[in-house]
């Protein structure tokens, strides 16, 4: 595990609620610390509206229990916290470690339903219960950023751009980006997130640097050597104010092609310019277009432009018409024409959205505040809950039939059918035999009795694998597998489950004989109430 | 600085937009990097509806700039990212520190009011502006955070007992647990936060303990000693089931019961029991009631319950009845009655208002999700903005008046009247004189001409302090102080202020000065359209 890249700083025995260390002591005191207990995580509800997260987290987690140990200090800090316990504890505290528990858990990226288990934890009580809070902690971020992101993808199609631009307003940016990335972003402008991810990050051009610049004479030394020339520097702000006069652009703000002239003399293969500093179709755009034409001239590539405020459709369609107007009074057909629009005014998921229904040029987003503080659904609420102790299958019962747990140990199959999308996720009871693809599997509403149905699976995906027994069983898939594995498996998904408004949920199911003991438990365990 | 306690994990180089490195560059490049640049932290609308912030992650800030450096490492690294530039640019990196800045700031804690700078950064133009990404990622989310803090404090009253639990749900749970209690939270649960904070962390029970417990012969030691005895343990379950007897609670549950007592056991200084797990008040406040005299007897004093469900307000105060007819019936007037009711399911800013208009016997609440992900609000949108450059105000225009930003070096003073709350806060151009009290000082709304006064402070405080001239100015506030600090300055709201619906916003102003010369630089700067 020593080098395995991890999506933040490593966790701390501490990240956690104290409750976990006063009930480990509690239980330790009862002698019911290494009585066997099965924890599973999941949740009730799928974030921002729809009916489907993603799971993620499941490395930083792996990470957390592969290097578990109380160290001389920290057992030194618990001895001061629980200055009463007895000292026997600290010395079976000092000896813990995750060796006696098995993590199961679904492969980071996949798609996760509603009460199907993403992680089912089965090991001696204490450790297994303390695990509680390092899970939620580590799991429940990542899955909703990630999820989050992948519904941007959706909303804005697989052919545009997705950048990540929230560090900033972020509450915590390095996981926001490292899982907006897997989520389906194309990347990050974070330095610190993509060099983890192992990609190059992403930027553009910001007002401050333009605002720096109010006259062409700003401009110190305006000398860049062609591409394939020889060697030798020309005058590059002459190429660019031949263009200028050529187009007739010459009311354009002079501050502002300053900075794009001095942008591109620093960065002239990747030229991308901020053009709403001042006005963006009067200014802006035209001044791109000259230092964007002059940049070919030499040789060089220009990238495209960026639009930070205003009606983002409707400035896109006249950009690009200025590109083209520009491009054909030079008589360099693709220069600007193909320069790529990208727009990072608040984007929200909405926005993609209603952008696709409106005529427009844009080629990729920046998006920064809604992604990255899942606006909307800003906590995943992910929980972690005991399915069985001591050999027996518990039920959590409440008033809200939703907030019911699915009791015992449990294994979890996805179905698939012949046109290659989800028929439902099935859960039976760990140990019984998986159902086989072409034979009819018999699936029931886990609470409406009445909702069943047998289904014939084209392809059955077992969705739970043992992946910590001590060791961590199987190399983790490094962030790329995650990514390519979070694409493929969105695919599973039918357009009516993607829909922003009244998405189709997706069945989730139990066996007829999961359907029949939890029930059975749950008839036991409920009190009848007489009502007066 | 070395040790200096930091919220959360020490900042790295990378943790920017890569935009800040490009730019940089950029303007090395034009040989514009050192001129002299002045910017503005500060921010637009209030967070959470309301109308103030607290200002926070000064001591995260001044601890990266003060360790700020380009190591070879680091250096290798940009020199694969930005493999065109010239070399010289990584020899004036390396060489890069913030011993040429100045950083003027609001101290930790402070109210900050909309437009009104919290930071002003004076410096060289390249690493002044380079600090931009990491100020807003350090700043934004604490000062965000705190602010909810301090509004669930405004809502819940003072005499409540505030405990951040939100571990599991947050984003950033560390920075989310620090700010919280500097904003008002009287604890958290949050081991690693309440250490770095200097306190010891808060808990109650969890569920899954108390389902581990089916039946009284789970119990494996009963035996307890008492305070003050001769040291010799007694039957502390044979206590607690007379109790159970003389009360005639024998319905409640068995398992809850064996729970209740095994946590008594282990922690009989700090009993306090969750009590919805089976039914509050059939089971969980009388199996309380009955350990709590048990432990009464054995000379301990019971904390208290938490409710996690149901109608708060009504349980607590049928909880409160129970407490009294169980001391009643066991002849012991204060033991039950005086426990502490805490409550903990989904609590946010509208519910602790809500309950302030309802009859309760809620004494804390234990406070999570919608606390730490700042729900309402989950980004603080605070900006950095330039508004000098060469030793002239810079103005950055807008069509959304709110969005002009004010210009140039501004110091700022918080005018305070005779009954001790604000008037209003003032910007004055850095270098002019301060207002004084007793004196008459003439300020204006930054926007509209026709809204000025005169004012005749009783008192002036100066809120931008010089905080970093190359090094730390003067030590930082330890966390204890700037949560007092916090209280101190929510005293100089007024009711209307705090009220949830329709607060009355607080005045921000600039001096006749800074009215004219900002309008003067407006006036030159913005074009007059022609609309045809």
């Amino acid at each position: 595990m020593n080098g395995m890249t991890t999506s933040g700083p490593t966790a701390s025995v501490f990240m956690t609620d104290f409750y976990q260390m006063t009930s480990a002591y509690a239980l330790w005191k009862s002698g019911k610390h290494n009585e066997r207990a099965v924890y599973d995580y999941f949740y009730r509800t799928p974030p921002f509206g729809g009916v489907y997260a993603l799971f993620a987290g499941l490395r930083d987690l792996l990470d957390y229990v592969a290097r578990f140990r109380y160290t001389p200090e920290k057992i030194a800090r618990m001895r001061e916290l629980l200055p009463r316990v007895e000292p026997e504890f600290f010395a079976w505290l000092a000896g813990l470690d995750y060796s006696d528990v098995r993590i199961y858990a679904m492969r980071e990226g996949s798609l996760a339903f509603p009460r199907v288990p993403m992680i089912r934890v089965e090991g001696p009580a204490a450790p297994a219960q303390m695990l509680e809070t390092h899970l939620l902690a580590l799991c429940n971020f990542p899955s909703g950023i990630m999820t989050n992101a992948a519904r941007y993808r959706v909303a804005a199609g697989d052919d545009k751009i997705l950048l990540e631009f929230g560090l900033r307003r972020a509450q915590d940016g390095n996981r926001a980006s490292h899982y907006a990335v897997l989520g389906g972003f194309d990347g990050t402008s974070n330095v610190e997130a993509a060099g983890i991810l192992g990609e190059a990050p992403k930027g553009t051009m910001m007002h401050a640097f333009i605002e720096m610049f109010s006259r062409l004479g700003d401009i110190k030394n305006p000398m860049l050597k062609r591409v394939g020339g020889a060697g030798i520097a020309e005058n590059f702000t002459d190429e660019v104010l031949e263009f200028r006069r050529l187009l007739g652009y010459d009311n354009t703000n002079d501050g502002e092609l300053a900075a794009f002239i001095a942008y591109a003399l620093a960065h002239p293969h990747s030229f991308l310019a901020l053009v709403d500093t001042y006005d963006t179709l009067l200014s802006g755009v035209p001044n791109f277009a000259c230092v964007a034409l002059a940049l070919s001239r030499f040789g060089y590539a220009p990238v495209g432009i960026r639009i930070d405020s205003g009606d983002l459709a409707f400035l896109s369609r006249e950009a690009r018409r200025i590109f083209r107007v520009s491009d054909s009074a030079a008589g360099t057909p693709v220069v600007c024409s193909r320069a790529k629009i990208f727009v990072s005014n608040d984007v929200n998921e909405a926005t993609l959205w209603a952008l696709r229904a409106q005529p427009h040029e844009i080629n990729g987003y920046g998006i920064g505040t809604h992604l990255v503080t899942c606006e909307g659904s800003p906590a995943f609420n992910g929980v972690y809950k005991l399915v069985a102790h001591g050999g027996a299958a518990r039920i959590k019962l409440s008033d809200t039939v939703e907030k019911v747990t699915i009791p015992g140990a449990k294994d979890a199959y996805r179905l698939i059918g012949g046109d290659g999308k989800i028929i439902l996720d099935l859960m039976v009871e760990a140990g019984f035999p998986a159902p086989s693809p072409g034979e009819k599997v018999f699936a029931r509403h886990p609470f409406i009795e009445g909702k069943r149905a047998h289904i014939i699976p084209t392809r059955v995906i077992p969705l739970l694998d043992l992946v910590w027994d001590g060791r961590i069983v199987a190399a983790l898939p490094e962030p790329q597998a995650v990514k390519r594995h979070a694409e493929a498996q969105m695919e599973f998904l039918r357009e009516d489950h993607l829909r922003p408004l009244n998405p189709t949920p997706v069945k989730v199911s139990v066996s007829g004989e999961l359907y029949r003991s939890m029930h059975e438990l749950w008839m036991r365990e409920a009190p009848v109430p007489t009502l007066q």
